[in-house]
């Protein structure tokens, strides 16, 4: 184990700075183009379901169990045996069960939209109120927070703990507040720090006792059968039946899509809800469009045939991104080992691990990856606005460039990490002798 | 050529009523079910584009003509080459053309959405107006109309003429009411009266100066390559073009699918509209969405190839309805001939023709069917509101049908038409009688 860095003298600082500039000056004459910014998956795991484009030929009748032409008009909420899949994977039953288009982010978009000019379930519409607030539990996922954004709700910071969320804020916060609407939620392998809600936390969720009545719970299950391992898996309780027998059937939303499944951008995306919630819904729905694309439920159907199908298909995903977890955990273990430059969580699902660098270092380190040809997440965008508070966090995905490549990006952030926290670890002492001055 | 039935006398007019009445008995007797009531391609139809479902496989490429990956995540806009096919299909520029997921009346729900919540180009969201109105050309498209009633959008009124809307309308109300925001236009082959607007009224709406700078035409084109013959078809004056020549380059959003092209709810629909106004609209999918199904663009561009494929294609669809709007136009000119009972147009293309009865009839025709197995669309339903004023317009959709069937619902549907009209006719001779008395 090494020393910490915060206890090294200035003189070993620098020494330990120049040897690391070495290395990293050789990774920038190579003149790399590396990427670990996305959760994509890579070709690799695209390749995986090549067969889907099979499934459905000019000679395969495309007609569904109920009888219903997948080529016509009509069907608004999704083919019987596309919900009943949906529904295995969401856990619940396919009467709560809305299929849409490819993007359950557009699900969300569209919720938090009908809300905020129609309400929830006969309340005021947002957009008529002066003041709408979402919980933001932190870090999070960009992409909520820019919904939240786009419509001018306010977005308040709920730190993340190892369990999930700060329900003690959380509780405080929803019981006393009734401009709070919502809570943003990926509360299974969390992006981006792979944490999964525990027991208590979600009992607690399902127990809210919020001053607002239109408020709902955003549970973005998105990584719900996106495991690492077959055995040793996170495993969350499953939020509708608990708000159900918390007698809070209608206070959540619950959202999940096959895009890291089957093809991200031609999947399936659903929402689960209660009836009363999905009542709403269909009336918009019966609005706003003739109905989703039933030819591509069929072909997700055919192809993966039931749960049990997807989740041996899951395995095969696991097998591509579990030895790159694996390998940026042992990396960071053997190097980061004792030196106080940060943590992280080897997570056991999702797509992200969050390294949570030494407060104030998360932009440099992201800079300067940047420098030597690997983009990372922009810092500060797992939070509202776009402002980490402490500069801390970094989103790594991992799931995109090819192993060899990701061990060459993990090696220079590994640089990046350990050169920033010097530095920032200098400039401290340095500030620390003019007050001694004093 | 028959007598007007306005002008027979009572015994005459039981007389024939008691004739027709016997036969639609007979058709009663047959217990038929019959449905001429949704513009739904029939089966014969949908079997036109089953090589759709053969040019991706697994041995097939997946990547565009820019290097994209279909399967992975990227591309807010559309895949370039079925921009370049769909800018064919809409006349423009691929430059102004946004592809959407498989829904049209999704993407005006979505225009019309944005707009109240934020405003078009920076004016006042519509939500925080008192009044909001949209002129509405009637008969119209149904769904239009349920757009703009959800979001409490009040409608005006516009009569069709057999120009288009009536202009001289439209511009009075337009340039003087700073309230109306927009208008419902379906200006080729109209739903539901067949409709082409005439070189003159394009003109007429490129040149408008609406009195809100944030008025939009919607201009749905659903039916711009719907022809029924090759050489005989309709034309329209491309209106992005004019609007930009008159000065107007932002007051026009397009629409179209391809729902009645290849599969409905699985075929592509696309925007086009001036480069200021896709610059909003971009900023919003950007939040909205994680992009839409590239592989289905993919697999529309290698089974169409080019506009000349889709021209070809939709040809074997007129193949397939030119008999059967000829068949319902000779029926009803052989059969209407002379007794006063309505009018219609013969359309060159399109879905639908609108029978225009007697006042007062429309309700009771449509009625009168349903008791005889024949669903006709709701009468009132092509009005805002569900209200035709008249109570005349029927819309008839000869499209689903198989042409046999097609034609017993056409001659019960002539039967109706009769009765109906000769009821309304003696009603009112039995109205005239107690007022000469007085």
């Amino acid at each position: 184990m090494s020393k910490p860095y915060a206890e090294m003298t200035k003189e070993e600082l620098l020494a330990e700075k120049e040897a690391l500039t070495v290395k990293y000056k050789h990774y920038q004459d190579r003149h790399l183009s590396l990427d670990m910014s996305r959760g994509k998956p890579s070709v690799e795991q695209l390749n995986l379901s090549m067969g889907m484009m099979d499934v459905l030929n000019s000679h395969v009748d495309l007609t569904c169990e109920d009888g219903t032409d997948c080529r016509n008009y009509g069907v608004l909420d999704g083919i019987p045996e596309a919900k009943a899949l949906l529904a295995d994977m969401m856990e619940c039953n396919p009467d709560n069960i809305i299929i849409y288009g490819n993007s359950s982010l557009n699900i969300m978009y569209d919720t938090v939209a009908r809300s905020m000019t129609h309400g929830v379930m006969g309340h005021t519409p947002w957009c008529k109120l002066k003041k709408v607030k979402f919980l933001c539990p932190v870090p999070g996922y960009d992409r909520h927070f820019a919904i939240t954004e786009h419509f001018g709700i306010e977005m308040i910071n709920v730190p993340m703990l190892s369990t999930g969320p700060d329900m003690d804020m959380v509780e405080k916060l929803v019981s006393t507040d009734d401009t709070i609407k919502g809570i943003w939620c990926v509360p299974k392998y969390s992006n981006p720090q792979g944490i999964t809600y525990s027991d208590e936390t979600v009992r607690r969720f399902a127990r809210l006792k919020p001053a607002a009545e239109d408020f709902r719970i955003y549970w973005d299950n998105a990584y719900t059968i996106h495991h690492l391992n077959d055995m040793d898996q996170d495993h969350l309780i499953e939020i509708l039946a608990e708000c159900k027998i918390a007698g809070n059937a209608d206070m959540v939303y619950k959202f999940c899509s096959t895009s890291k499944i089957s093809f991200p951008g031609s999947g399936l995306a659903a929402i689960a809800t209660s009836l009363n919630n999905l009542e709403e819904i269909k009336k918009q729905l019966a609005v706003q469009t003739i109905g989703h694309d039933k030819v591509n439920q069929l072909r997700h159907v055919r192809y993966f045939k039931d749960i049990h199908g997807m989740h041996e298909h899951m395995k095969k995903h696991a097998a591509i991104l579990k030895p790159k977890f694996e390998m940026l955990n042992e990396l960071f273990a053997n190097e980061f080992d004792g030196l106080g430059v940060g943590s992280w969580v080897n997570p056991k699902g999702g797509y992200f691990m969050a390294f949570e660098a030494v407060p104030g270092c998360a932009k440099a380190i992201v800079a300067r990856a940047k420098k030597c040809g690997v983009i990372m997440t922009t810092a500060g965008a797992p939070f509202p606005y776009g402002i980490d508070p402490n500069d801390t966090v970094i989103r790594i995905a991992p799931s995109y460039p090819e192993f060899e490549d990701l061990k060459i990006a993990a090696e220079i952030f590994v640089l990046c990490v350990k050169i920033c926290t010097i530095e920032k670890v200098l400039e401290d002492k340095e500030n620390e002798k003019p007050k001694k001055k004093n």
